[in-house]
């Protein structure tokens, strides 16, 4: 089978509390995924990702606030001799573990997307320089599993759906 | 390192050809994404992404659209006896690969945004049983990689950054 669940089992997930949407609610808006790519790269000030992303002050500052709300980013203050304090903008574990989601993202624009050059940039492991990827394993370890190897079920907090 | 570049190296890397930012140009927006886990699921009529999503006929319209030219997901006609000729959306092999960028979009919402309850829903591999994660790995097998493991370096598309 080639999808999640078959068409009748559907009607039996709510998508109310699906944990897809919630992410997404935090992080699903093109801006908030490239701030975070920013930060990956080692981006903190605010001046830095402003050159960087060629993105309006104002739009830039509700989305740093956004990740700082999501828990994502933390603010710390700094000060640089003769000059106010300001604040720069730090990764947090929660926002170091949507890494994969990034590295998925990139992978497939790699795949279907890139130039007719190459990719712009390559992830390596640092340790041993082979290139890295994101898959989807199990805890046996089979991988990469696609998606018609996975089969989805209502989880703990499953709600039935009101849609019928 | 924490990072996966260091500072002075961020400049080295044009975003404008970024593979993250294409992707997320044509699937950076909430509803998209939400889309793809409807077609994940199973749904494949318009009445039914309709229903399961609550979004207005207008935004699933333009939605389906884009992901249709992506080339995530195809329309193909169907007709029921006594109706008309009608379209569902079916996924093509490209939209089938962004099921990592799901994967590791529910787990960090699992695990960050989930009710105390738990899951909405669990992936579990159709042929073990066991339960489903998206990892990032190295092509020697090195895994889980965190962000501090992995490096960044230009790619063969690798552009001069224009922001200095």
């Amino acid at each position: 089978m080639d999808v999640l669940t078959s068409e009748p089992d559907r009607a039996a997930f709510s998508a109310e509390n699906c944990s897809v949407a919630r992410t997404l609610a935090l992080v699903g808006e093109k801006w908030t995924l490239l701030l975070l790519r920013e930060a990956y790269y080692g981006t903190r000030r605010f001046t830095d990702f402003e050159a960087r992303l060629g993105l309006a002050r104002n739009l830039l500052t509700a989305r740093l606030q956004t990740l700082v709300d999501g828990g994502l980013l933390t603010r710390v203050p700094y000060r640089e001799p003769g000059t106010r304090t300001r604040h720069e903008y730090r990764l947090t574990d929660a926002g170091r573990e949507l890494f994969p989601v990034l590295v998925a993202l990139l992978q497939w624009g790699d795949a279907h997307l890139a130039d007719a050059d190459g990719p712009a940039a390559v992830l390596q492991h640092r340790d041993c320089g082979q290139p890295v990827r994101a898959v989807v394993q199990c805890a046996a370890g089979h991988q990469p599993l696609a998606l018609r190897d996975v089969r989805l079920l209502p989880g703990p907090g499953a709600r039935p759906a009101t849609d019928g």
